[in-house]
């Protein structure tokens, strides 16, 4: 079945330690919709400039997601230059340019209504909440976040949460989110604000899923080198949600295996700059890598 | 099988932000022997001075542990005084009186020197060394540490390593001995040093085995609450090698599934002050766990 994913597309330079990268292929739903890409069909909705690169949109195009409703605007594309320290951990934004994106409405075409699978990957929960006004029952909807909207969009967060399935946010966020220090005790609260599902990522510590079904403490996949850390939460879950709707059976059943499927391919993410890595993988990949964290995991 | 465990056996005071307790049974080979004694007979060498509480004598007595290796001296025991903060991540040392312990020679009766498993807890590695130097090939010989040796006794710890079979450290103890940031450089570096299988322990997030059959990436039974993380780590060795010693089967087949159960008690261990939770432990409790970890971690 296809996904929807809504989010940023955006232009990248990213510094780190070793190397330098201009005006990358970025934005939360860039890297949510190639990583769901290997699944199954995707539909993209964005905006960028007439300065967006065409090779982007060929790349997006190789990975066969629909362009039907990536805006094209006026103006320049969301420009995001930040660094990162020496261990990776830390990023600091250098310039942030919103360009077309400054005024983004998400819009749906008519054809992406009725998408069973939702994924509202990080922009302003506002935007989020005007594709749920848009959307016909879907089946799934999976809603992804950044600490910026914790501090400046609280109440529109809190609202949205209240019509999403499923819940993404890291342990940094859980943790200001609901003031609770304890993982445990950050996801039941997160339940009580709506979602479901709650997924709290915890970068190389793996991520926690608190469901009807049980919990579930997954480990990341373990990369030796970190070339470029960004993008691999937008990774993830579009990995994640990309895996959910490529299965039959219920999301209870899947959502761990999704879940290994996420971060499986975030790690793809992680070993290039922008999507240069993963724009490279073959679904054969995941599957190897998927069967490595199951040998990683198993006792 | 039975395992031969030396270590320090000491009184506690712990404060927490919660409550204080003084002189609570401590000391790594405490914890550990009774850690280990949920699974098979323990043989204990350690030294006590005149003041240790009977109390603890019949303690360990009923957890089976052999103390015909426990010395008792003219003098006190060893006396370790420290204090949580609030997150329990850090703690602060108030007072270490070594009492007997300053003199200690960890001398094992005859009975002992023929163990096939011997975990030689956390003391100074000349110490450790010595307890090697009486015994007659040990099937498997893992050795714990803490960072204190690694800066006042480093010359020695590197002479244990050569003569381990496992090594257990925790992951900024890995990271200092090794300068490798990332855990597998760090677990690739201590193979070089000796030991074929490395246990980096990371603490709420889990551990790490580096085994000639692959890597293990072990998840921490997951806690609500933190009542005294002290013997934390002991804990987790003692219950792993005791596990090991009760399995038949080579050591490479049971290691991850002792990894789990060493967890398992650890998690008991942090649920109360001093050993006061682990000594409430049926082996059922145990498997209780050790399936809900199946459970938390199957995907």
């Amino acid at each position: 079945m296809s996904v929807l994913i809504v989010g940023s597309t955006a232009l990248d330079s990213i510094k780190t330690p070793r190397a330098e990268n201009p005006r990358l292929l970025g934005g939360s739903a860039s890297h949510a919709a190639v990583a769901a890409s290997f699944f199954g069909p995707v539909n993209l909705v964005g905006v960028v400039g007439e300065d967006f690169p065409r090779r982007y949109l060929a790349l997006y195009r190789r990975h066969g997601i629909d362009l039907t409703g990536l805006q094209v605007k006026p103006g320049k594309t969301f420009h995001w230059a930040g660094e990162y320290e020496l261990n990776m951990d830390h990023r600091r934004t250098l310039r942030t340019e919103l360009g077309v994106f400054e005024t983004f409405s998400p819009d749906l075409p008519a054809a992406y209504r009725r998408s069973p699978f939702v994924l509202l990957a990080n922009i302003a929960p506002k935007l989020q909440a005007h594709v749920l006004d848009q959307m016909s029952k879907p089946r799934f909807v999976v809603a992804d976040t950044m600490d910026l909207w914790l501090n400046v969009a609280l109440d529109d967060l809190l609202a949205l949460l209240k019509r999403v399935d499923a819940f993404v946010l890291n342990e940094s966020e859980a943790q200001h989110l609901t003031e609770k220090d304890n993982l445990f005790d950050a996801a039941r609260a997160i339940h009580q604000l709506g979602p479901r599902y709650v997924i709290i990522k915890k970068g190389q510590h793996g991520s926690f899923l608190s469901a009807p079904g049980g919990l579930f403490l997954a480990p990341a996949y373990p990369l030796r080198t970190v070339v470029d850390p960004t993008g691999a939460g937008d990774s993830f879950v579009g990995g994640l949600v990309g895996y959910l709707a490529s299965r039959g059976g219920t999301i209870e059943q899947n959502l761990r295996r999704a879940i290994i499927y996420g971060s499986v391919v975030a790690s793809f993410c992680c070993q290039g700059f922008g999507v240069t890595r993963t724009a490279r993988v073959k679904r054969a990949d995941i599957e190897q890598r998927v069967r490595e964290m199951e040998k990683l995991a198993r006792f």
